[in-house]
C-alpha cells in the first residue's frame, strides 16, 4: 500500500536536515510518497506551525501520516507522540504543534501514544538535538508500513496532549475583534476571524487605523487598493490587489483587527447586502 | 500509467499552498509523480512565469501535464483553461502564462478548452482566491488519469488564448538590440537575444555602458571578468566568472542590451571568427 | 527496481534548473524516486557542498545514486566523474565536491570513471554552462537503470580524484583548535571538531572571546544562553537556546574555535565530569 507521509518543519532548505529525514524514511518505507508541506516555518514558531498543519492536512487522502517537527524543546522533557484521528496519523513533539488539529479533530476518537519503544527508532541512542531524524521519521515510516499505533509506546489520553491557547475572536458591539495569525508570501494578512463572522452580510475590516471594505476577490477593487476577503482556508484576510498588505499596512503577527458587520444594508435585499461578498 | 504533473507558481514555499495542491492531486490521481519546476516566481509576474515554463517543459516526457498558477486575476473574469500540444498538456489561467509555450508549439495542432465543467473541480464552489486548489489541481489530476480534454468544457480556438507581447529582438546596424528577460540565482542576465543572432561569428555584448566579449564558457576569462555567452536555454547571457553580473552591472528586468557582430573577423577563418564561441 | 537519485546543487529554487534536471531523469529512468538534499549551497561553494553531501549520504539506502553539481569550472578542463563506494554511487564534477565522501569511503574499494562516453549523455553537444542537465543527470539516470560504471568512460584511480584540503583540528595544550565549517538555518555554528574530542569529559568551547559551556541539549541552559553541544552529525556546535549563535557571536565560515577539556573534573567521578554531556 502506497501511503503518503507529509513533512512540516522549521528546518529550512539550505541544510540537508530534510534530505536526511527522507533518507531515513526511504530506508524503512521505500514505497511511501513524501510530500513537503513547508520547511520555512520561522525557527521555533510552534503556533504558526500548528496553524499551517491544520490547514494543509484537511486536503490529503485518508491514511496519510503527517510528520511535523518544530521542536525547540528537543532533548528535554517534552514527550514525543503519535496519534490518530478519524482520518489521519500525526507524529511529532508534544509541544502544542498539534493544537490546530486537536481543535478540529474529535478528541474523543483520537488515540495517542508516547513514543518510548526504541525498537521503532532510527537510532536507539538518539541525538539530543535531532529527534526528527532519530525518532519521528522512523516512527512515521513504520506507521506508513502498517505498524499499530499502540506498538510505539503507552497510550496517553488525548485530552492530556499539550494545546496552545488558541487565538480566539471576541464579539464586539459592531462585529468581532481578532488578530493577525499568519502572513503569507504575498503579504496577505490572515486573521483569527472565521468566515462565518460575516456570512451573508456586508462587512468592513479595521486594521492599523484603516477601514477596508470586504469584497469577493482581488479584482473587485482597483489595482493597489486594500481589500478584505474570505481567504481560501476560511479566515478573513486583508490583501492589496496586485500588492502586499503587510508592507502597505506595516502590520505583523498578533496585531489586532476588527470586522464590522454592515447590518443596515441587509434590509434592502433578500440574500445579502449590496456590497456583500460571496464565495461562489 | 504513471504520468508526471509539473507545478510552477508564485506561491513560494513558506506557506502550505503548494502542499495543499499536492494533497488534492494525491486524492484524485495517487499514482502521479509531481515535480516542482519553481514556486519562486515573483508574485504575479506572469511574463517571467511564461519564460520559465517554456524553458522547462521542453525537457519532460511526452504526456506530462504542466500545471501553472500565477494568477493575479483569480476570481475575476479571466478564463481557466487547459490545452494540449503535440507533446504535453497545460492547465492554468488564460492570462498570458502560456505565451512562451504557444509561441513554440504548433498552435494549429493545439486543442484548448475552457474549464467550466465543475464535475472535475475539487470544489464546485471554488474559493475566489485559490483556483489553483479548487479547479486547476483537480483538472490536472483528472487529465493525468486519462480524462479527455473535451470533457472539461467547451473548446476555444487556440488563436484566442491570451498572449503577452513577446519581447523581441530588433536588428541594428551592427547586430541586434534586445533586453534582459530573466535573472537567475547566480546573477546571470538572460537576454531576449536568441543564440542564432551570433552563430558562427565573433561577438560582443553591450550593457550598462560596458562592452563585454562573447566567449564559450565561464573559465574562458579570468576570475571576476565579465563575459557574454550562449546560455544553456539558447539565449545570450551576461555573466561574471565566479561572480554575479546583476550586482556588478546593476541591471534589472527589461533593461536594454545590444549584441554586436564582429564581422571583420570572419574573413580570416572558415568556421567562425578567432574569438567565436562554440557550444561543443 | 526503484532506486533513489538524490540531488545537491547550488542552483537555488527560483529558476527551473532543478526542474529541468528532474525532467531529464524522468525521460531516462521514470521509475526512479528523486530526493532533493539541498539546492541552496551558496553559489560555487564546493567545500560546503562537500560537507553537506558527506553528512546526508550516510542516511540513504544502499544503491542510491547521489548527483551533486556545484560546478564553477563547468565547460573548462575539469573532468566529469562517477564513482562507486561500498554502498552508493556518486556523479558530478571532479572539483573537490566529493572530498568528504572520499575521506570516509574506503578509497581502495572505490571504482571511478571519467564521463567521456557521450552515448549516455542527454545532449552529445553539451551546453558549456549546464553539464548538470546535459551529462550528469543523464549519467545518474542510466546508473539507476543498472548501466555498469565502466560503460561511462575510462577508469580513474580513486586516489587521483581531486580532494580539497580538509579543515583539520589540531591538538593544543588544553584541547583542540578548529574552525567553523558550516552554519545552519538556525544560526548554529558547526565546527571542524569531531565529537570524539570530548567523549566522556566535561568541556567548554571558546569562540569570539567567549567561553561557552558544553552541555547535552538546548534546554540544559536558560533561554537565550550560549551553549556548546555535540551536533546531530557528530561535530561540536555552538548554539543559543531559542536564538541564533551566528547573530549573537558575529562569526562566519572559517573563523577559529577551540575546545577546552576540563580534565580537573574527571577525578571526582567514574563515568565523566559533573558537567559532562551525554548523547543518550
Amino acid at each position: 500500500m502506497a501511503r503518503i507521509i507529509t513533512l512540516l518543519s522549521d528546518f529550512g532548505t539550505q541544510d540537508v536536515y530534510v534530505g536526511v529525514i527522507k533518507g531515513v524514511i526511504a530506508q524503512i518505507a521505500p514505497q511511501v510518497t513524501i510530500v513537503d508541506l513547508t520547511h520555512q516555518i520561522p525557527p521555533q514558531n510552534v503556533a504558526l506551525a500548528s496553524f499551517q498543519l491544520a490547514i494543509a492536512q484537511a486536503h490529503f487522502p485518508a491514511g496519510t501520516v503527517h510528520l511535523a517537527v518544530v521542536d525547540p524543546g528537543v532533548g528535554g522533557s517534552r514527550r514525543g507522540i503519535a496519534f490518530q484521528t478519524a482520518q489521519n496519523y500525526f507524529v511529532g513533539p508534544d509541544n502544542g504543534l498539534f493544537t490546530g488539529i486537536l481543535a478540529t479533530a474529535s478528541s474523543a476518537r483520537s488515540v495517542a501514544v508516547e513514543l518510548t519503544n526504541s525498537k521503532y527508532w532510527y537510532n536507539p541512542q538518539p541525538s539530543p538535538t535531532f529527534h526528527g531524524r532519530d525518532i519521528f521519521a522512523a516512527v512515521a515510516a513504520h506507521l506508513a508500513n502498517g505498524v499499530h499505533l499502540r506498538d510505539f509506546g503507552p497510550a496517553i489520553p488525548p485530552t492530556r496532549l499539550l494545546r496552545l491557547p488558541l487565538r480566539h475572536h471576541q464579539p464586539t458591539e459592531t462585529g468581532f475583534a481578532g488578530a493577525i495569525q499568519a502572513i503569507d508570501r504575498f503579504g496577505n494578512l490572515i486573521t483569527t476571524l472565521p468566515s462565518d463572522c460575516v456570512s451573508g452580510q456586508a462587512w468592513t475590516i479595521q486594521a492599523a487605523g484603516k477601514v477596508i471594505p470586504g469584497v469577493c476577490t482581488y479584482s473587485d477593487r482597483p489595482y493597489g487598493a486594500m481589500i478584505g476577503l474570505i481567504g481560501s482556508h476560511g479566515w478573513l484576510e486583508i490583501a492589496v490587489n496586485g500588492g502586499n498588505a503587510q508592507v502597505t499596512l506595516g502590520l505583523g503577527l498578533g496585531d489586532p483587527v476588527q470586522v464590522i458587520i454592515l447590518v443596515e444594508e441587509t434590509e434592502q435585499t433578500d440574500s445579502g447586502g449590496a456590497n456583500a461578498s460571496s464565495t461562489g
